[in-house]
């Protein structure tokens, strides 16, 4: 089945879920645009959420996609913390942020009861997963009002066992994507594979359409991703200047930067890898450190650092989060951006 | 300039010279099928070097590529030497080999003066160069030949680089690609992009031809490359199994594997980082290990082991070089392949 008729859009557009740097707003433009808009819900509060998909519902009639992450809950490890906190003492010292008055913070939880108990009111069209999927009784309660499931492999054996646990669509999450590694089979960040590779060998292996994510930039993007065998194109990073989405003054700066050219997988502002443009952080701890709380506990700590960065608009202690690709970034209307890639 | 005319060629598909795994035999079948063939000099001794030439002057009349390296002759080690052969040495009496009778080896040589003297009796057609350029004295004298120079960019920096230093066309290779990342101007592997992302990047960047590579393994790909911005491409992997190329059994055995769907970039069979199937030695050291002496000395260490491991039919200890995408090798003749890549 072709993706439009699948999914119920115009244009096999879609907007990536971008936690933190968007909201309904940038989902309901895209949605109105006719490609497929996305909440990121891993990271709003069950009644944030409620909020979010009633505006979603009440600006636009077409189909909309919301995500949500599927980890393990962490086990908290108090001293990987200290150990942690330690690592960051020299930084709290520079801001005169007492280390003892950090408190937890919010955290991203995995898609639960509570959470598909809320989804049911609104059944959205989309629902797609990061890190797998959740438990078959709560996949067969979503799938069970209609609604079509997404998920992103990275690799060949994730994209089989995507298919063999019952999605609708695959997502082929190349190297080059910007934010969390979708990975859930493996932790070896050597198997991690290229866009260019990944997404024809995807195609390959599995009868499902395949939704070309990673690198993915403009019109003749798409073009490629479509000449490799995609039914359809996620886009993420060129999104994240127009003004429905929320991304801070000092992440449109280092989008907009020769800064954007140098982006590496970090595992410092959650536990787990995930593509941001380098800064200062990342310079000196090193992009991957084991000393980082496995996800997504290893954020709290980093908190007050960053806000008192952000406060003077620098980015140095933020996520960062970009793809490989920032050239598709510019200041235009979502729709207007989401036309575009749909001429290509 | 469109490629084909800047380098007399039918096709716009370059043959990626492979050190190791062919000769002239398989250049000679590219280009007389109409793309470009390429011979690695980088092993070869000035005399086998000149064998390979005149085979190839002897067998086409049409444009063929010699690939160099331009890597800093090495600095040998005595102490990281030993400590090397400390980390093998369990390896060592595995095989019941005496650690005290390895010599050095024959190595790769940068190119030099005595290259350029061998070289100027052929003027070949097009000489590429891996790691940067030579110097500007050696440089000059190729070109004056009338050759048309290639040299390899992974970063947006490098390609800039290599425009300003004079080339005539630059290979774009993305992250993808097997075999020895040329990367130059930095030795920081999150500098490296994948070629989705890296292409367009390079072609915005630069006015002169970009050549793709790294992931293309087929028609579809040479049109996304296309779609992207590439004036050609440079396929590596897919010529593997080709008969006229010299790849190992065990080598062959491995691309034709599931073991092909895991590469990763490692420095243990040379000391710079290049992308290979995942075997046992990488498995067991790490991909990326820190005792591995400097380019290109790690080699002579290993060599016995991998000579042991290859009369069983072993690649424990061999180089398996591919890149991230096998899907595109087939025991098909060089001619039939490169048409077939010529039609995408």
């Amino acid at each position: 089945m072709h993706l439009q008729s699948l999914l119920g859009i115009d244009l096999t557009i879609i907007q990536a879920p971008m936690a933190g740097v968007q909201g309904s707003a940038l989902a309901v433009a895209v949605s109105n645009a006719g490609g497929l808009g996305s909440l990121p819900g891993a990271m709003l509060s069950l009644e944030t959420l409620r909020q979010e998909l009633t505006a979603l519902q009440a600006q636009t009639s077409k189909p909309y996609n919301v995500n949500f992450f599927c980890h393990q809950p962490p086990v908290p490890d108090a001293a990987r913390e200290s150990a942690w906190r330690a690592l960051l003492a020299l930084y709290y010292a520079e801001f005169g942020i007492d280390a003892n008055t950090i408190p937890a913070g919010p955290q991203r939880v995995p898609f639960d009861a509570d959470t598909a108990e809320l989804l049911r009111a609104f059944q959205p069209a989309v629902v797609s997963f990061h890190f797998g999927l959740p438990v078959p009784d709560l996949l067969a309660e979503v799938r069970s009002w209609g609604t079509k499931v997404l998920s992103s492999a990275t690799t060949v054996a994730e994209a089989r066992w995507l298919e063999a646990h019952g999605v609708d669509a695959i997502i082929a999450q190349g190297l080059e994507a910007g934010g969390h590694r979708g990975m859930f089979l493996s932790d070896d960040l050597t198997t991690q594979v290229g866009t260019f590779a990944l997404l024809p060998q995807i195609v390959a292996a599995v009868r499902l359409p395949v939704i070309a994510a990673g690198g993915i930039a403009d019109g003749r993007g798409v073009a490629a991703a479509t000449a490799l065998g995609a039914a359809g194109v996620q886009v993420g990073t060129a999104y994240m200047l127009c003004p429905e989405a929320t991304t801070s003054a000092p992440h449109r700066a280092a989008l907009q930067s020769e800064a954007a050219r140098h982006t590496a997988l970090t595992n410092l502002f959650t536990g787990r890898p995930a593509r941001g443009i380098v800064n200062r952080l990342m310079r000196e701890l090193g992009p991957i450190n084991p000393a980082a709380p496995v996800f997504p506990l290893a954020g709290s700590a980093l908190a007050p650092l960053r806000a008192r960065a952000e406060g003077v608009g620098s980015g140095d202690f933020s996520p960062l989060w970009a793809g490989q690709n920032a050239s598709g970034c510019k200041a235009v209307s979502a729709a207007e951006l989401t036309r575009a890639l749909g001429r290509g």
